[in-house]
């Protein structure tokens, strides 16, 4: 963080950056109200990968606590990381002064003078008189039969390893290394210096670096287990962000229902889940990350958006051509995706693994045929992965597409199927950027949703180990491993690595202005054909009764029914 | 329910009935122990439509309490619901008598004799000690800018009328009408007579009528508020279901949070949410069905589903051919798709409305252009529907297409574009039956994702009004309404209904039985340019700090955060 203030520091005493903020109608003397959030550069061809360079978005806040973001800046400097010095300033043909509207705030003061905070919400208490129900030792979890080594990077930030499930007495591996690799959040405006805009938060900045430290101790609810997140830093010094991991569980509604309409014998069960969680800020952005274990053999992966749109300056009745939308006067949020690369290391039952794509198909033989007279037959087409380059493969919402990750050394005795477990993404959005163009050629694990590769030790990172400034010329990380001898390597049955991009497609309104709702989305890990039955049915019920015991209630007039031991729900 | 228990009493003495069983190794003196779920015939060409049919799915329960799906029996009588007799019983080619495995059940007794319930689930309290933060007169809700009417009918259940938001002191329209209107449940297996396993659960039954009754009190936690549900049933006469409708509020995670990285100057917001939800016993099957209200003037439809997979007959070995999933020794569940039709009446900011599907878009301009330099380019593409025909239209991952509720007449004074509510549904598998087969031409409205028609008073039911024992010869419903003179009609800047198909296609496995943990979906509507800004900044925040705030802490060491008044969490 210290390295982004330089970047303000030095922008604030620079006679070229001054005259610009001079020519945008702040006085010179205001430049300590001038902010910069430092990028890093991208590429620009101009410069090259040889000088590490900033790209400095530009902002102004007429009083100290006003948000700069409802005053861009259209000018961006260009600071030189090792003189320390702006070295280039890119300047739009057209001018857009800094804005005139009145500041869009969202601090305590300006909420109080608009009307006042609403004051109808009644407080919901979530406590756990007893503690936890799992169980921390060292950097080990352990909570209804799962097993998770919590691990943290710089980059990454959580890196949840070895998990297993204790299946009746047997510990099963599930996965040995979860986490998300890598993210690129493209802007869609074509106007020259824009295009620079498509970081990479993980791999250029670090998403364990810019992670929050929870330790005022209110992002989450009821019990939490907090733990500090050590890592080298830049310097290569070791840094600690305290609480920067937060535990707890949650409740999870209903686990599994079932009445018989014969005799009203019913058994309902309440789920609970367990959430292993960071938050990050990339700048104007928060992500925040939710790793979610569930009693029934499901890990869910859960990313929430929040934080300030990233905003550009514009003229009273400027077109936006439909690049952004004016958010508030004045302000123009660009369009943009948010793409994550998430890296699933597969050990399902061990190391040997193979991945299968699956589509609903229509079976075949026409309407009135034999062998589908009505037309309704259909099933699941899999399609197995045998190298790197024949896993390349996008996401086909039509066919209800999942990919399953297989030991087919291990077969349900009761399906006879392998062992496995899917992964259930629906929020995939194709790369915007056009083929060969700057974000494809530097994202290329973005072009597709889902690539398989043999599991080497250096591949950690998608869009290549060093980041920044890369040109993409050639393409680093994925698509040199599913291409050429690699490509062709078997995948069948052995350490494989799948890597996933989910994410959305993010056209701003008004709504998401001045500080965002958080817009959520998720994926699913879920056994299919790993447990002989549903693993959670020795969840205490909240509530069962049996044809029987309702035989003998309405006998005898009384009873029948086992009421779980939690405190039941009160009516009001 | 009556109904359905006549049938499995008339079953148990029919002598046709009897020697099947005897046939299926069942002792004749154990008819008592033979049960029968009795689903309306859907449509068989044999019997036509003039006669009342239902078809007789047959299990057996060696014992009183245990599961009867996991002894399917191999035959259908048909009944008639006119003379009370079985007329006829399905027989396939192929026998197979009763499953010998041993039960596989999921109640206390059960769980108890293979080891217990788990013991190390500690208890999560959930509070609301002042209150809820809602109120009700009458139908009618009022929770944090959002009025609701809350109705009821035996088909569709809960019906949402008049929903507004309070805007600032304007109560402003947001619809008019939302429900669930009807579904489908095709399964996937050709063989006679499962192409007639497709149940229209609501139009041939009736979700409100199958609604559970939460008397027991324990399907939800915290504070809740219950609703009775009166509707007329089909003796004509009114019937109550107590406690049918389950009201409360929940915590909903982080709303909104933004550090600056400068000065650490944050804000935190925690969401609240209000479901209004039932659950309904579909036979084997449970719906619960979750309206939910967020705070951020988002509509939320959340469906889980969970209970016990229809199953079928299968001998030891026997290949099921990709049609289904051997889930238990002798236990085959069939491959099928849930598909759900939501009904929407739009009302944003009044009746006239228009629907827009909206898909990112490519720029134009080729990599190099001057237009599109970097290729990055991309917008959204807003095509309007003129007409119902129009309005036909599927789901496009790739496009992460939308479809947009607007009110052209009124256009947000800061984006400039209309007022809108989109429909965000990621979970749109096709319909997989056949085009031109039975479920294709009874269940028109599963053959898009999207349907769009000028509002009718009598246009209630996608599958037409009278459902049981229709052939589909004629489509009735939307098919109609989208396609001839009335497919022609204006739907820009009407009162208008979009129809909307979404669900999930399922492959049964051994951990959905003998109950299916919850398998949740969901879809949003979520407002676009609606409101001026986010409407929840409003909402008290967990903490606060601005630059001015941590700069006098900095200064004097302490103090300067807000913190909010909800008790914060407890570290462990
Ligand atoms: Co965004
Ligand atoms: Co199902």
């Amino acid at each position: 963080m210290e390295d982004l203030q330089i970047v303000e520091h030095v922008v604030r005493q620079d006679p070229k950056v001054i005259e610009q903020c001079v020519i945008s109608g702040i006085p010179r003397e205001d430049m300590h109200k001038v902010y910069c959030d430092p990028w890093t550069i991208g590429y620009d061809e101009r410069f090259g990968s040889k000088v590490r360079l900033q790209q400095g978005l530009m902002y102004y806040r007429p009083n100290i606590d006003d948000s700069q973001y409802s005053y861009p800046l259209d000018f961006v400097p260009i600071f030189n990381c090792d003189t320390q010095e702006i070295t280039h300033i890119d300047i739009p043909p057209v001018r857009r002064p800094v804005n005139k509207a009145p500041p869009n705030n969202y601090h305590p003061a300006a909420i109080e003078a608009s009307g006042g905070y609403r004051k109808d919400l009644k407080p919901i208490n979530i406590t756990q008189p007893e503690g936890v129900s799992f169980t921390v030792k060292n950097r080990v979890i352990e909570w209804q039969n799962w097993k998770v080594h919590v691990g943290f990077n710089y980059r990454e930030g959580i890196v949840l390893n070895n998990i297993t499930y204790n299946d009746k007495g047997t510990e099963r591996g599930v996965f040995y290394r979860l986490s998300l690799a890598e993210m690129v959040v493209p802007y869609g405006n074509p106007e020259h210096p824009h295009h620079r805009k498509h970081a990479f938060d993980l791999g250029e900045y670090g998403g364990g670096y810019m992670t929050n430290s929870l330790a005022v101790g209110c992002d989450c609810k009821g019990a939490i287990h907090y733990m500090d997140a050590d890592f080298v830093n830049k310097a290569g010094s070791s840094q600690t962000i305290k609480n920067a991991i937060c535990i707890h569980e949650e409740d999870a509604g209903i686990l599994f229902k079932h009445t018989d309409f014969r005799d009203d014998s019913v058994i309902v069960t309440r789920g609970r889940k367990l959430l292993i969680s960071h938050v990050f800020t990339a700048a104007n952005y928060e992500y925040c990350v939710y790793w979610i274990f569930h009693q029934d053999g499901t890990v869910q992966l859960e990313v929430k958006l929040t934080g300030i749109l990233n905003t550009y300056a514009m003229n009273p009745g400027e077109d936006t051509k439909g690049w952004g939308t004016q958010v508030y006067p004045g302000v123009n949020a660009h369009n943009h995706q948010h793409l994550f690369c998430m890296r699933i290391d597969p050990n399902i039952d061990g190391p040997a693994n193979t991945v299968f794509q699956v589509d609903a198909r229509q079976g075949a033989g026409e309407v009135g045929s034999t062998e589908n007279k009505y037309g309704n037959a259909f099933y699941a087409h899999r399609t197995k992965f045998r190298t790197p380059q024949e896993s390349v493969s996008d996401y086909d919402g039509s066919t209800s597409r999942t990919w399953e990750m297989c030991n087919e050394g291990k077969l349900n005795p009761y399906s006879g199927k392998p062992v496995s477990y899917k992964l259930v993404s629906r929020e995939v959005p194709a790369l915007l950027p056009k083929g060969g163009g700057l974000v494809w050629k530097r994202a290329g694990f973005a072009r597709h949703a889902v690539h398989v590769t043999k599991y080497q030790d250096d591949q950690l990172h998608p869009a290549g180990r060093h980041v920044p400034q890369t040109s993409g010329d050639p393409s680093q990380g994925i698509p040199n491993w599913v291409s050429g001898e690699a490509g062709q390597q078997s995948i069948e049955n052995t350490d494989i690595v799948l890597w996933h991009t989910f994410g959305i497609t993010h056209f701003p309104s008004p709504e998401d202005y001045p500080v965002m709702p958080a817009e959520p989305m998720t994926l699913l890990l879920r056994p299919r054909n790993f447990f002989e039955r549903n693993p959670a049915l020795d969840v205490p019920p909240s509530y069962a009764s049996t044809p029987s015991s309702q035989l003998a209630k309405a006998k005898s007039g009384g009873g029948g029914a086992i009421h779980g031991s939690d405190p039941s729900s009160v009516s009001v």
